[in-house]
């Protein structure tokens, strides 16, 4: 008897028509012979009602409470997922993420998962029981209610999955498998029946906002499968695992795009050791997240610095910049605030100059200007004016010939 | 320096509004220099509404998964309330059931408390925190949560006052006392600064909804001094605790009514040993509830059975009677629907008769025929015609000069 755990998003479960339907699946695997470990988010916009309920008694709610108020939006729909289950007949019990034993470190509101305890788990799956365990949440050191962040219940499934050796990790959500890139963008775009973590890793934080990165991460440290799907029918999706080369078609898995990015520049600042520690102090201090990084070849014993920041934290960057501009000494500030990252993803990119080649010759050929350039050892990203980024993304998707029916 | 425990009920914490007017109550209390533990119900109609979800799902949900879904009601109004109290600048936790300690037996839907931990009770209290627990809700010994059923919340308050000693457990509510019978019927209706616990439990399970009537025999058993008041004012409201004979000022201390009440018989049951035990075993069955119960003088060595149950039972209880009819070699069944009981509560009343002489002849007064009597220490009750409850209850309050302006 194999083992699977299964997540259902908020989608999913958003209304008690579609948790019927999640339950109907669940049985399902049940009934093929598998022990079955369910995880659900909250039911469709919970958290965000939530949130604006709290915002309607305070402005600055301490991030404890917080927590406490946010993880009663899957205990809700655990419940309910729990009673379809029974009254399909198969026995099964829900449970929090206290119940489950999901210890976290104590940072509220982005909790880290630090250790799953197997013991109720074990006991629950051997009466019989399938498990509809909360999404998104755990338990301090003194037993007080943590959340995950954002899309946490993909990595509430994952370290379920590690803890209890399932054979896969199944994520149900509303696209049907992991593509090459957008379809919404080109429509050729091939779901990838398999992707490396690392892999997933770069698409995931390019912006295919299929799986919260922490999940992929924590699957690699401790080699879960997950098999992300359609929750509306009963395709294979995306296998993510460890993949050796010979498993592989292509060498360019996908292509990511990240819209809401804007460049900044620091423009004839002094060449001499310091300046860049300086600077991008300056920047950490104000917790600005910086993407790409260029320094320019000095001329004159004066530098350009350019970056990018997601187009949200660009007044919070400048106001730093002015800062610290007459500090060191710099000429001016510039800022872009419409660019586009593209990128193509895929193991051993670093190695095959080809590749960055047949990447910057699909944008030349398209008259598509690149400002920066920045690779690491699976990657090669560059920053495009921004209402050009479609036309790069389908040209560069051509140039590798990366589309095709389904697989 | 003391401590008082609050308990503000759905409607007290109906809207972020209110929730931030009881905060302010709350804070107050705490600047006064006492220790305050608070116990909040579920915002307004959100239990109502929790059910209505869980209907949507399936029609007979696991009642484990019943207070796994409900428990969450609580929860959210308690982080609520911890964020408004924290606004006003004051630490505050909000704890569940579970992190407070509230064991309970596992009969899930209407668990009763077996014990309180006081351990993290005390520590939060020692590091200068106000405590905001959610009502309702405990675990039983694996760890599942469990309600107290409707009302519970009551209960949880007075758990804690008992299990931590404090001065008094406050009772928050949308009136502002208990009354010698209900203002809306009898204008003249008195607000008692004082009444017992034996009183105020008959009252209770009389229809006067003000307390939960476990909260009350939990008050008793551990001498809790419970203060019912008004949410929306300052005014003092009613103490319920042991009351020596010397702090009365009235015999008859209420009157209450029932009118969801029916009254059923059985005719020409024969009068030998063993029809009672057979009749009242099969109601019990079906768990129909009774209140008063007859048994007419024999005539003919047959016998009438006179009981009243609720309302809303009377199908069940019929549907038995049939049943048992034949087996019992009963002549018939007849059913009055719309009745009412009428009762008069005060310590001492057994042992005084003109208390009851006076009662009846009020009513007769009126033209009010009374269909049964039953008494115990310290209540008469009588059975009447509904429409003539409302008129039964001013007669009795005039008869025993309870009225007066509120003191």
């Amino acid at each position: 008897m194999g083992l699977i755990v299964q997540k259902f998003g908020g989608t999913s479960v958003g209304t008690p028509e579609r948790i019927r339907a999640v339950a109907r699946r669940i049985v399902e695997t049940r009934r093929r012979g598998n022990g079955v470990v369910v995880v659900v988010s909250a039911m469709g916009k919970t958290t965000d009602q939530l949130i604006a309920l709290s915002r309607e008694v305070t402005d600055s709610p301490p991030e404890r409470e917080y927590d406490m108020l946010l993880a009663t939006g899957e205990q809700v729909s655990s419940a309910l997922t729990a009673m379809a289950v029974h009254a399909l007949g198969e026995p099964v019990v829900s449970l929090t993420g206290a119940q489950v034993g999901i210890l976290t470190d104590g940072v509220h509101t982005k909790a880290k998962i630090m250790n799953v305890n197997r013991e109720r788990m074990d006991k629950e799956l051997e009466d019989g029981n399938i498990l509809i365990v909360c999404g998104f949440q755990g338990i301090n050191d003194t037993g007080d209610i943590t959340t995950l962040g954002r899309g946490g219940s993909d990595t509430t499934a994952v370290a379920l999955a590690a803890a209890l050796q399932a054979d896969v990790c199944e994520i149900y959500t509303d696209v049907d498998g992991v593509y090459t890139t957008d379809p919404r963008i080109v429509p050729e775009a091939r779901k990838l029946p398999l992707i490396s973590y690392d892999e997933m890793l770069e698409l995931a934080q390019l912006g295919a906002k299929v799986l919260q990165p922490r999940s992929v991460e924590y699957g690699k440290l401790h080699d879960v499968v997950i098999h992300v799907r359609s929750s509306f029918n009963d395709e294979p999706g995306t296998i993510v695992k460890e993949v050796s080369d010979m498993e592989r078609d292509f060498v360019v898995t996908g292509v990511a795009s990240d819209k809401k990015v804007s460049k900044l520049a620091i423009l004839d600042v002094p060449d001499r050791p310091g300046i860049a520690h300086r600077l991008f102090s300056a920047l950490a201090e104000a917790h600005v997240g910086l993407d790409m990084i260029v320094q320019s070849v000095p001329a004159e014993e004066r530098n350009h610095v350019m970056f990018t920041v997601a187009e949200d934290e660009v007044g919070k960057a400048i106001t730093v910049l002015e800062r610290v501009k007459k500090e060191l000494g710099a000429g001016g500030i510039t800022c872009e605030a419409k660019v586009a990252k593209v990128s193509i993803v895929g193991a051993g990119i670093a190695h095959n100059a080809s590749i960055a080649a047949r990447m910057f010759g699909a944008l030349a050929e398209k008259g598509i200007n690149i400002k920066i350039i920045s690779t690491s050892e699976i990657k090669i990203s560059c920053l495009i004016d921004r209402d050009q980024a479609d036309q790069a993304i389908k040209a560069i998707h051509d140039a590798f010939e990366l589309g095709g029916g389904n697989s």
